[in-house]
C-alpha cells in the first residue's frame, strides 16, 4: 500500500493579510491511490492553548484533495484561527501522501512554500 | 542502484495567469543515474474527475531532465489542465531521482516552491 | 514514539535587511506530540569560528513551538549573528518533528522557503 | 555518523537575470559533523550534454560551507553555465548533510526556495 495513514506539519500559519485577488491559506494535499474512500482528521496544535480535534475531511479512491485551510470547519464550526502558529497533525483511515504548502499575499507580489509532510510508521 | 521507480506529488497546480516574461508553469525533474534510458509515465489526480494516464517522458542515461508540465501532451493531444488542482504520479522503467518545482507569475513578483517528491519502496 | 531527538538543518541565514511590516527572520518550528515537556539545545554551526551552543528552548506536551531564530538568546545573551551563513543542530529530550522556514523581506515583495529538518535515528 | 556521503538534486538551474543588490544563485549548504575535514566533488548533469564531474568544494570538521555554484569553477576553471538546466549529485569523503537552496533575482521581487537534497544509503 502506497502512504502512511499519520503526517505530521510543524509549520502552519494563516496570514492575516491579503492583496490583490488571492487570499492568504495553506492546503494540506493529499493524494489516495487506494481502492477506499479515505476519511481524514486534522488536529491542530498551538502554543499556548488545547488542540483542535475535530476537523474531518476526505478524499476519494484515486483521487487528490487539495484540503484549505482557511476553509475548513470543525464539529462546531470553528474555523482554523488565523494569525496563530499552529502545527497539524494528519490522519487517515487508508494511507495517503500530503504534501503542504502556503499562499502569502500580505505585499504585493505573492509568495510560496511547500514540503512534503513527515510520514509516520505505523 | 540509485533511485526509486516510483514517485508521488501531491501538490499539483498550473496556475493560469502570467505576467511579465516568464510564463506560469511547474517542472517534474528527474535524475537517471543508471546506465539505461528512463520511459518514464506521469499520472495526474484530479479531485472530481477520472485520472489521466497517458502521459510520457523520458531521461537519458547520466542525464537529466526538467519536465515541462505545461507543454507535456498525452497520447490523445491532450494537455495538462491549468486552473485545476491535481497530484501526480511517476513511473519509471529504471530508477530515478525527482523533484517538483512550481513557478507562479500572476503577480508582478514571480514566486517559487520545490521538493523531492515521495519516493516509494518496490 | 513519533519524531526524532535530533534534526539537521543545513541552510541557516538571517537576512539583514527588512523591508515593510515584517522584519525578516526564520524559525524552527516544533511538534511535540509526548507526554513530557521538550527540552530543546540548538547548536549553530558557521563556515568560518567556532559553533554556538548554548541556546534553549522548549516546547510543552501537545504542543508547537515556532522557535523565532531572530529573538534567541544564547546562555551569555548572545544572538544568533545577522548576514552570517550557519547551519543548525536541533537536540531534545524527547522524539520531536522539526521544520525549518525563512522570511525573507529585504526586497519590497516578501519571500517564503520552508523544509523538514533532517531527521537522525538514534 | 551522522549524514550520508552522497546525496542528489534534481533541479538546479542558475537564472541568469538580477535585478537589485542580489545577484541570482543557488547554493548547495553542507553541514560536516564528523571530526574530519570533508572534501566535496560536485556532479553536473544536463538534458544534452556529459556531466560536468571535476568540482571540488570542501567542508571542515564542525563547520558549514554554503557552497556558492555561480561562484564555483571546475579543475579546468569553466564554470557552471546559467540558464541551463541541470542536476547535481554531492560525493563526500565523511558523511555529511546537505541541503539545496535558489535566489531568484529575475524580477523586482526575489524569490526563495530550499529542499533537503536526496540522501543515497552507502
Amino acid at each position: 500500500m502506497i502512504g502512511k495513514k499519520t503526517w505530521i506539519i510543524p509549520d502552519g500559519f494563516l496570514q492575516p493579510k491579503s492583496r490583490g485577488e488571492q487570499v492568504s491559506h495553506e492546503a494540506v494535499c493529499v493524494l489516495n491511490l487506494t481502492e477506499s474512500n479515505a476519511e481524514i482528521q486534522l488536529t491542530f496544535y498551538f502554543e499556548d492553548r488545547e488542540p483542535m480535534e475535530t476537523f474531518i475531511s476526505e478524499c476519494g479512491s484515486k483521487r487528490t484533495h487539495h484540503i484549505r485551510l482557511d476553509k475548513l470547519e470543525d464539529r462546531d464550526g470553528n474555523k482554523v484561527p488565523r494569525n496563530v502558529p499552529y502545527a497539524i497533525k494528519v490522519d487517515s483511515t487508508v494511507p495517503i501522501i500530503v504534501q503542504h504548502s502556503r499562499l502569502d499575499t500580505s505585499q504585493e507580489a505573492l509568495a510560496l512554500f511547500t514540503t512534503m509532510g513527515y510520514p509516520i510508521e505505523s
